[in-house]
């Protein structure tokens, strides 16, 4: 039984052969040379030989995809899983370490194979258990993030936090770059948020997430994960790209680790928006973040202050809420064509967190494109709001209701002075 | 004491107020905001405050990088050193971490200060120390590289190891892309390698480095390069970008890895080439990797098939092989600038290992453009050899004297048929 991840690239050259490079990669990334083995030896070898699947060649101006200008081709190459251990180090290796220095080339799709997916747990909570755990089924959840941490001490980040939690918030995240510092360390600052999450319960009721910053020596995050649990921390934030996928699977594989992990973009931009280079955005920050374990990941959004493409962003949504990840699509070898299968292993969903430059009146588009399950989240739309940071909050759940509602965002604000505060500073669109 | 790191950025728009952008981006990822502050807290908040050091703005069209097209400016931001944790994920999410999504903007350099690079123990051994475990000090070293390895076994693969080291190489790495696998486990691989190794001794009288490649989970990365160290392994191979700098940074700092470890650029190519986005290569597969500890560094020659602009090549160069590292250019506070302090930690050297697409009638060129503290390094150029592996090897270390001995290689090769047949082959640049 042979079982294969297929990996998509996008290469760009003028003139190149691309069936002939797709061959020269499926060859050159697995068995090194074929043509030249001896028929004995290419029979021993069949099982580790990579396979071109496809190749489409778009010549320029011929209805190409408007972000990538010259000629290129998609390839699609199977690569057998029995050459690679079963962790994303290796499958990146293989599939894009030496091939990234190739010229113009692009990763633009991962699909794991079910055998290689087995070896993964994916998220712990995923959207389901995240919901459980806040008590919430009905409606896309709110986050805020923190406004100015760098150089505050704690009754400021205390202060700051109440804030946001008296406004009705879900979740509220550290900076992404707050680190271990002696202002506000990990565990004292659990404490402190954590404190004031309890007081903001009185009068909101409701249950609330925060996202401690996990940081520091590479050996030591799983402790200091757990010394921000046992403080009482009931979430964490994590910068995945700086530490590699497969640190970010050991903390969500970790028993101890019994939170959820909101997977932060850090560094993101340093691959995947070019359009001839790195990896797209639906690998990168979908496929690989759910299969590594993030219960939450926040992604440029396409409304606001740091763009992504509506359609990536889109793709990035299905990597993470789609039932079975990578479940169609898969190539098994000819020779294994009517062999018995078990299903895809079913990893957990992942909550997409559109981020950056969201104010209330954005979420009749946010939950247009992402439904019900997804987080909006907000910095300067809550922080920003000219009545005070917890009417912030107020003003994003009454835009959530007014479109669970069927309502107009103007016709809802009419009685509530927080929305329609929100909407004479930044508009809506509906 | 302030102590700054200076991240600077190449920023392209058509429209931008680039003084504007650099200052938003100072405030932006240090304190947040900062002229609406009252001034006690910008008193208190300023050693938090980043500096905007110089924008130099390059319209189109004039006397621009060959490279970069369009309107950009180069802008050189002060990070405090008490922002952030002294590691290298802290730094990178800091300079680099949102703002590498907003919009066409490449890192293109970092340069620590004395404070945060003094936190690193840089290579254990580096050129001198390489150098010495060889007993060679007066060449340019010669490494090469395993042709096929997927799906041999341990005769093949040490038959193949000792045509190379018949040859006279000085190492040998693993092919990045083997992982643990059970024809070829990391221990049975290291004790048929070195026993090799010492079979061939026996006719060159050479010691040999055998890089063996480590990878699997992140947090057992430390154990399986001891486990190989305790069947004899002599030095390492690692996929540092699969799993991040300060993981590269904890073997090399584990006191057990008393062994060279050599970095491949696996993945780089998603992260250095483009002109608009990602991290400059001398930044990437140049400062971060001596910073981080690797004693000898891969990258894409400029004269193979797998190519990076000579400039490039040369300023990874810089940063592996000069002094010291930052030494000059470092940022200080104004309030400081009369202060004593102490000379910036002498980080030792990394080896330069130009890579792909390497065949004896490039060494000219290779020791013109590296100086003697280079590794020569082949695959294709030793397997491919006409008269076979070991006279590849051979080929090259002619090449190499040659050069050293101020003769032309066609001079020196009328005596050295092993040499003669290379250049017959592939040609020789004089």
């Amino acid at each position: 039984m042979s079982d294969y991840c297929v990996a998509t690239y996008r290469c760009f050259d003028e003139n190149a052969n691309f069936h002939k490079k797709a061959q020269s990669i499926a060859v050159g990334l697995t068995v090194g040379s074929w043509t030249e083995l001896p028929a004995a030896q290419q029979k021993q070898m069949e099982k580790h030989l990579g396979r071109v699947l496809s190749v489409e060649v778009s010549e320029p101006g011929a209805g190409q995809d408007g972000n990538a200008a010259g000629r290129y081709a998609d390839i699609r190459i199977a690569y057998p899983d029995v050459n690679f251990s079963a962790d994303i180090p290796a499958l990146l290796v293989t599939v894009f370490g030496k091939l990234s220095m190739d010229g113009a080339i692009k990763l633009i799709d991962l699909q794991f194979s079910p055998a290689f997916a087995s070896g993964f747990g994916g998220p712990k909570f995923g959207i389901a258990g995240v919901r459980d755990l806040l008590g919430v089924h009905d409606r896309p959840l709110l986050m805020s993030i923190f406004k100015s941490v760098v150089g505050h001490d704690l009754d400021e980040l205390g202060r700051q936090f109440y804030g946001q939690a008296a406004g009705g918030v879900d979740l509220i995240k550290d900076d992404e770059i707050l680190f271990e510092n002696p202002l506000t360390p990990i565990e004292k600052r659990v404490e402190t948020c954590m404190a004031a999450a309890r007081r903001a319960r009185e009068t909101t009721g409701q249950q609330l997430l925060y996202a401690v910053n996990v940081t520091g020596p590479a050996s030591k995050l799983a402790e200091q994960a757990k010394k921000a649990i046992g403080a009482g921390a009931n979430a964490l934030l994590f910068n995945v790209l700086a530490y590699g996928f497969d640190t970010m699977r050991e903390l969500a594989a970790d028993p101890d680790i019994n939170v959820p992990i909101a997977a932060h973009p850090a560094l993101a931009g340093a691959l995947y928006p070019s359009p001839h280079y790195g990896i797209a955005a639906s690998v990168l920050l979908g496929k690989l973040m759910r299969l590594s374990g993030a219960d939450l990941v926040l992604f440029p959004s396409p409304y606001g202050s740091v763009v992504m493409p509506k359609a990536e962003n889109m793709a990035i949504r299905h990597a993470l809420v789609t039932e079975q990840l990578d479940g169609d699509y898969l190539y098994r070898a000819p020779d294994d064509a009517g062999a018995p299968r078990g299903p895809a292993p079913q990893l957990r969903t992942s909550f997409p967190v559109p981020s950056a430059g969201i104010h209330p009146g954005l979420v009749p588009w946010i939950i247009r494109d992402f439904g019900q399950d997804v987080v909006v989240n907000a910095g300067g739309g809550i922080h920003g709001h000219p009545l005070g940071t917890a009417a912030g909050g107020q003003a994003f759940r009454q835009a959530i209701d007014a479109v669970l509602e069927g309502r107009t965002l103007s016709a809802y604000a009419e009685t509530r002075p927080e929305l329609r505060a929100a909407i004479e500073r930044w508009g809506a669109k509906e």
